[in-house]
C-alpha cells in the first residue's frame, strides 16, 4: 500500500539480491529500511519484531532459507538454519510452514542449484501472500458494501495490526478495508491501541493514515462502550493460528472484543489465509501461548519532546508484571472467517469443506 | 492503609486547620503531600486528578466547602464555591452530594458560625467514608474466605483504582482484599493497567505493594485469557455511579471484564457506598459519560532512565484519538453489589429494599 503516495511492500529483494524490510520496531516515528544479509539476521528480525504478523513472518522466513542457501547450501547448514528460524517465534504457524516448505524443496536439489532456486521460491511465496491478501479483501468487500447501503459511513473496529505491515501487502483484517476505501466506500476504523506493544497505535494508525483511510485510535478498554452505543458496525481482526474447529488465536484482548460484539449483535470476523489453520490442533485450549518479557508492559517507548526515542517506566518498582501475547476466541463468538477462498463459517465442517484440497495447495501451487 | 509501615489517609486536616492530600498525579514514583488552602485549590485538585475516586472526591469537596466558608462565609461565596466545585468533574455522584449537603447545612447557620461548623462537618463526612469502606471490607471478607477454603490462594482481578487511594482509607473494591490480607488469607491481585491513565499500574499496584499484598500488573487485554485458563477466582471493581436498576458506571473497560467473567462463570462484584446509587437514573444508557482529553491516550507519562518524569508520544502525528473515561456494565452481568450495608443483588427491588431509608441516612447521620 502507499506511504505518502509511494507504493511499498514490507519485504522485497533488490535486483542485486539484497533482502530488505521496513524496520517496524522504529515505526511510527521513523520509516527505516533494514538489510537482511544472513539467516541469522532474519531470525533476529523475527525475534525482535522488526517484522511481525503471520504472513510477513512466513515470507521473511522463506527469504531466510534463501539467504542460508546462498551462505552455504549444504544439507547441514540448511538444517541448522531451519532450526534457528523456526525457534525465532513460538506461535505463528506460517513460520514453520514456510521454512519446512523451503527446506523440503531445497533438499531434493543438488547444492549448486539451491541458492538460485531458493530466491525464486521465496519470491513465489511472497507473491502468493500478496495474492491471498488481495483475495481476502475481495471477499470481505461485499460485507462492507452491504453495511454502507444504510449508513453514511461504516465504522469498523480492529485490534492489533493485521494490515499490510503484518503481511507483504494489503494485509489480512485490513485488506477488505483498503478494498472498500479504494472503491470509494466511506469507512472509518476504530484502532485499538493494543497494549502492551501498541501495534494498533503505532502500526495500524500509521498505515491507515499513510494510505488516507479515516481512523481514530482508542484505548483497548473502549471498544465495548462504543459497541453499546452503536458506534461499531463490524469488527475485523487477524489470526495467528486457527484450530480445526475454528477457534482463533490472535493478539491478547481479541477475545474480549468478540464477547462485546456478541453482546451487542455486532458481526465479528477474523481474516487469515487458510495456511493459518493448524489442522493438528482441535481446541483453542491446546494452543501453546507465548509469554513475552514483562518489560514490554513495565516500560513504554515513544517519541520524547526533543524528537528522540525514549523509554519510560510505568509500573512501580517491585511490582511484578505478566505479559502474555495471545488469547483464543472460541468459534462460537465468530460470525465468519474471511479467507482467500471466501467467507467461511467458523466450524469444523465448513473449514474442512473449504480446505479439502489444502494439503495439495500447500505442496503444489505456492499458497 | 500503610506505606512502608506508616499509616496514611488520602486526605486529612492538620491541627492548625491545613487541609492536605497525597498528590496522586505524582505516584507511583514520588510520594508528595499537597496543601489545599482554598476552594479553588480543591476544585483544581479534583479536576487535575490530584485526588480521584468517588469517595475521595466527595470528602475533598466537603473540605472545599469548609475552606470556602473560612475564606468568606457569605451566602454568595458559598453559592459560587458550590458551583465551582460541582463543575470540577462531571461523572461522580458523590461530588454534588457532598457539596449540596455542606451547602444546605451551612446556609441555615449565621455566617459567623459557618467556618468552624464546616470543618467539623467535613471531618464527619470524611470519617463516615472511612467507616463505609471498612464495612464494605467486612461484608466482602466472607466471599474471599469461602473461596480460600478450596484454594491455596485466592486470585482476584480488579480494574482501575478503587483502593484506599480512591477513598479516604480502606477503599471500596480493595477493602475486602485488605480485610482478607490482614486476616491472614492468602490473596493475589491481578491489577489491570487501566489505560489510558494507568491508575491500575500506578496507583493500585503501588498501594497493594506498599501494604504488602501480593499482586501482578497485567495489560487490560489479558483478563479474559486469565479467566479462560482458570486463573481468576473473582472480580471486584469500584463504581462511579450505580443506577436505580443496578447498572454500574465505572472506569472504561469494566464492561469487557464483566462479559469475560460471565462467559467463564467467574463471580463479578462491584463495591461502593450506597451514596453512589443515583436514584434519578434508571438505565445505564442515560448516564452522561465523561469525554476526556485525547492527549491522555496520545502521550504516556512515566519515569525516564535518569529518574526524571518524562512524557512520550505513542500515537503517530495526524492520527486522531478518542478518550472516553467510563462505560456501563449492565446489572445482568453483576453477581452482586458490595455496599456498607452488605451484599445486595444488582436489581431495582433489592436495591430499594436495602436503601429504603437512604434519604433519611443521607440527610441525618452523615453517611
Amino acid at each position: 500500500m502507499k506511504i505518502a503516495g509511494t507504493h511499498y511492500r514490507t519485504i522485497w529483494c533488490t535486483a542485486d539480491g539484497l533482502v530488505q524490510v521496513i524496520d517496524q520496531s522504529r515505526l511510527p516515528f521513523e520509516l527505516s529500511i533494514m538489510d537482511l544479509a544472513t539467516a541469522t539476521d532474519v531470525a533476529r528480525a523475527i525475534k525482535t519484531m522488526v517484522v511481525r504478523g503471520a504472513p510477513l513472518i512466513g515470507a521473511t522466513a522463506a527469504y531466510g532459507m534463501a539467504l542460508a542457501a546462498r551462505e552455504d547450501a549444504s544439507d547441514e547448514n540448511l538444517k541448522s538454519a531451519s532450526r534457528e528460524l523456526k525457534a525465532a517465534r513460538p506461535t505463528a504457524v506460517d513460520l514453520p510452514w514456510a521454512v519446512d516448505r523451503m527446506h523440503r524443496k531445497l533438499s531434493v536439489l543438488p547444492p549448486a542449484q539451491r541458492p538460485e532456486f531458493a530466491f525464486r521460491e521465496a519470491a513465489l511465496i511472497s507473491e502468493a501472500y500478496v495474492e491471498q491478501c488481495r483475495a481476502i479483501g475481495r471477499h470481505g468487500l461485499p460485507l462492507i458494501r452491504e453495511l454502507a447501503r444504510t449508513r453514511q459511513r461504516v465504522n469498523i473496529l480492529t485490534h492489533c495490526n493485521a494490515g499490510w505491515f503484518a503481511a507483504v501487502d494489503w494485509g489480512t483484517a485490513l485488506s477488505p478495508v483498503y478494498a472498500a476505501h479504494d472503491a470509494g466506500i466511506p469507512v472509518h476504523i476504530w484502532v485499538d491501541e493494543t497494549r502492551p506493544r501498541n501495534q494498533g497505535a503505532s502500526l495500524t494508525a500509521f498505515e491507515l493514515g499513510s494510505h488516507g483511510v479515516a481512523h481514530t485510535v482508542i484505548a483497548d478498554n473502549l471498544g465495548g462502550h462504543l459497541m453499546q452505543r452503536g458506534a461499531v458496525d463490524m469488527v475485523i481482526v487477524g489470526a495467528d493460528r486457527v484450530t480445526a474447529a475454528g477457534d482463533v488465536c490472535n493478539k491478547v484482548g481479541t477475545y474480549l472484543k468478540a464477547l462485546a460484539a456478541r453482546d451487542n449483535d455486532v458481526p465479528f470476523y477474523a481474516a487469515m489465509p487458510v495456511s493459518t489453520i493448524d489442522w493438528s490442533i482441535e481446541s483453542g485450549a491446546d494452543i501453546p501461548i507465548e509469554e513475552r518479557s514483562a518489560a514490554e508492559l513495565i516500560y513504554m517507548t515513544g517519541r520524547a519532546a526533543d524528537g528522540s526515542t525514549a523509554k519510560v517506566q510505568v509500573v512501580p518498582d517491585g511490582s511484578p508484571a505478566l505479559n502474555i501475547g495471545f488469547d483464543v476466541t472460541p468459534a462460537r463468538l465468530i460470525t465468519g472467517l474471511l479467507t482467500e477462498r471466501g467467507l467461511c463459517a467458523a466450524n469444523r465442517a465448513a473449514l474442512r469443506l473449504a480446505c479439502a484440497d489444502q494439503r495439495a495447495v500447500n505442496e503444489g501451487e505456492g499458497a
